[in-house]
């Protein structure tokens, strides 16, 4: 019953030695969503127990029926509250230099993304604000999201890179993101996304882009262990199905995952060549059709939904929900957290905008960030309440787990449990 | 420089005397957004000073040319953070019974608030969780909501009753409302809301409700001293302009102002109606006509948009702001958080939602939870950083007020300065 942990780490050219000792313990007095693998059902248990053995889910149901050997552990009573899995944010892009306050305000004056992208604004003027930085102030400019993230009882992120574009930067990104998982008690999982737009010096020539920046580049991230996976931009305003088959087929060589922003402000193509490639995800998906959809759903690739960008955007094309369903594709949504097309901070806000705009139901909207949206990151190990699964849990004040996505703009977390350690909220007599 | 205040109030009947010692100080080293009188700029002061005797702003300005009577007040650094006034939320139905999650999955589903209203779900469902509530329940349910108002920089709250359409529960309502005032450090003002709609009993009479039942609660109300403005709800599935004429003419005779839900679902003639009593305010107003903007500019009524609703009951006719702007009638914005139409707990959100569906602009935006939000309420003491106003701020940690509207989800504030008093997160070395 009692695991100890030992974590050694360098910080500032010290080695650190980190010390954890966990035991068993037992979660009492509450409900709880287990979302089951197939995301069609929320799997609610009630007057539920948990047994925690480290950092594991040691066993999970309803509790008269707890085994007697875990009934002699610490107990701590829930009170009633609601349990779910540990969230999980599976696509942003939340390591980033400054703001887009400007192109927010010409928006309203009703120019489009792609306008704005097409005179030099767009992702190019983040482009300048992130290659300014060093790695410890990219770190510094997004804890306070991540912290947002995490208030709202999100243990997963996934960042990605692409707004450097050039070799530098784009390392530097994926060490920010590296830090940032050291630094605050998140996994963070990488995406190299090094095809997100040919940068101002390759603008005419995205190949050559590709093949002498951002393929090296991808090269180098991974000898040094900064890639989970790589992902790319599909689009007229960025690079074709065609041009993105190069650098995929390098990500195959090197063993690592794919997935690829794909038919968000037009069909491109994204989905075919997602799913040539069994990429884990195809994300944003406005403008896919029913042959795209049949092909995710036979490389089982996670459509990831992003509401945040379609809301701010001002799309009035929208992901084709209901051919989802039909074919039984995992839907995944997330904050899609950035700068310009969705500065959206919130995993809560997302919820509720995915199913205002989108009509999702709460439940799939809750199993868009957890079990979907561990699919669309390749892990196993989270999202769910089963034995065996991490024990990454965010306790709610709410009686049902439909009001997460209810109400907007009110966070109705009573506390996070992450990899087993309970928080001094939930620690109370 | 020392002010003391004695305050007497009575909780559980015991009388408590609380007395506060206030002495001057200084705010340096901020910008910060006055919000002039005309809502057309931020009227943004850089390096600024703000002098703060007691609960006022003794001056405020440039700091070169702080008065050199006040340059030995004890100085409190803000650390180049932005300074607003602080927020103003002017229509909440925030005191409500439960929720109404069910219903939001049914208007998932294609149901319309109208259809849901009809067939008895809607207000209904909430006048039945209301009705069954003590006072202190109601409080108790309320405040984790105004509590997340407050941490967003909200100084000031509106709070309707409406949920009761029985004379005891409106009064409960009320009593609540005034409860929070006392219970928490924000100002609440309390608009009596008993033409929400006609209740059961009286579904066909309308006429026999407001003489028999509204009429009469809102006298014995006044007499409490629970009312500081009269709403109605104008629209075909509650009351009739001409309905609610007789409500108006008994506020006008006990002195109280008067403001309206108007033009929401359909044009039903409540924007003349407001204008006719010189209404504080004409909220909602989708289905305005330019000849009801004239009027409201004449009456000097304030048009409160409400973004929350227009987007969660995925209304497609906007409110005619471009003809609101051409007469110049000031526009406030506000959450109506309420438990069906716009389960909205966040100003910031709505801000931003003002922005991307009704394409306000982020300066106006502000101006609508700040100085036109008070001259919504009546006030005239809140709203703007002003020698003489109340020294309410809120403190942010950006570089430009534009930023308050463009993040989602992200609350930048660094601390809420109510009456004067300096939060301990402002008070650092």
């Amino acid at each position: 019953m009692y695991v100890i942990n030992l974590f050694m780490y360098r910080h500032n050219n010290i080695i650190l030695v980190k010390c954890e000792i966990m035991t068993g313990y037992l979660l009492e007095n509450l409900n709880f969503a287990s979302m089951p693998e197939n995301g069609t059902s929320y799997g609610i248990v009630d007057d539920g127990a948990i047994a925690v053995d480290g950092r594991k889910i040691a066993w999970c149901g309803e509790r008269p029926q707890l085994p007697s050997r875990y009934s002699s552990w610490r107990s701590y009573d829930l009170k009633q509250r609601f349990l779910t899995p540990g969230l999980i944010d599976c696509h942003t892009h939340i390591v980033h230099g400054g703001n887009r306050v400007s192109e927010f305000e010409m928006r309203l004056q009703g120019m489009s993304y792609q306008e704005i992208t097409e005179q030099g604004g767009g992702i190019n003027a983040t482009l300048e604000q992130t290659r300014r930085l060093s790695v410890s102030e990219l770190v510094e400019q997004a804890l306070p999201r991540i912290d947002a993230l995490m208030a709202e009882g999100v243990c997963t992120v996934e960042i990605k890179s692409g707004y450097g574009l050039d070799a530098k930067t784009e390392l530097d990104m994926l060490r920010a993101a590296r830090q940032i998982g050291r630094e605050r008690e998140i996994v963070v999982k990488t995406s190299f996304l090094g095809a997100h737009l040919a940068p101002p010096n390759y603008r005419d020539q995205p190949e050559q882009y590709l093949e002498k920046v951002c393929i090296p580049t991808l090269q180098k991230a991974a000898t040094e262990g900064l890639v989970d996976a790589v992902d790319g931009f599909c689009e007229t305003v960025a690079f074709s199905d065609g041009q993105l088959e190069a650098l995929f087929s390098h990500a195959e060589s090197l063993g690592l995952p794919v997935k690829l922003h794909a038919e968000q402000l037009s069909h491109s193509g994204g989905c075919q060549l997602a799913a040539r490639f069994r990429a884990l995800s195809a994300d944003h998906l406005e403008f896919a059709k029913e042959e795209d959809v049949i092909a995710l759903r036979k490389s089982r690739t996670v459509a990831v939904l992003l509401p945040g960008a379609y809301y701010t955007l001002k799309q009035s094309q929208k992901p084709p929900v209901k051919i989802l369903r039909k074919h039984g594709v995992p839907i995944a949504i997330a904050t899609d957290c950035n700068p310009g097309s969705s500065p959206l901070n919130s995993i809560l806000t997302a919820m509720n905008l995915s199913c205002t705009l989108f009509e999702l139901t709460p439940q799939e909207a809750l199993a868009g960030i957890t079990v979907s949206a561990a699919k669309a990151l390749g892990l196993t190990e989270v999202g769910q309440v089963k034995t065996g699964k991490t024990a990454n849990f965010a306790v709610w004040n709410v009686s049902s787990p439909s009001e997460l996505a209810y109400r907007i703009g009110f966070n109705h977390l009573a506390g996070r449990i992450y990899e087993g350690k309970i928080p001094s909220s939930l620690d109370q007599p």
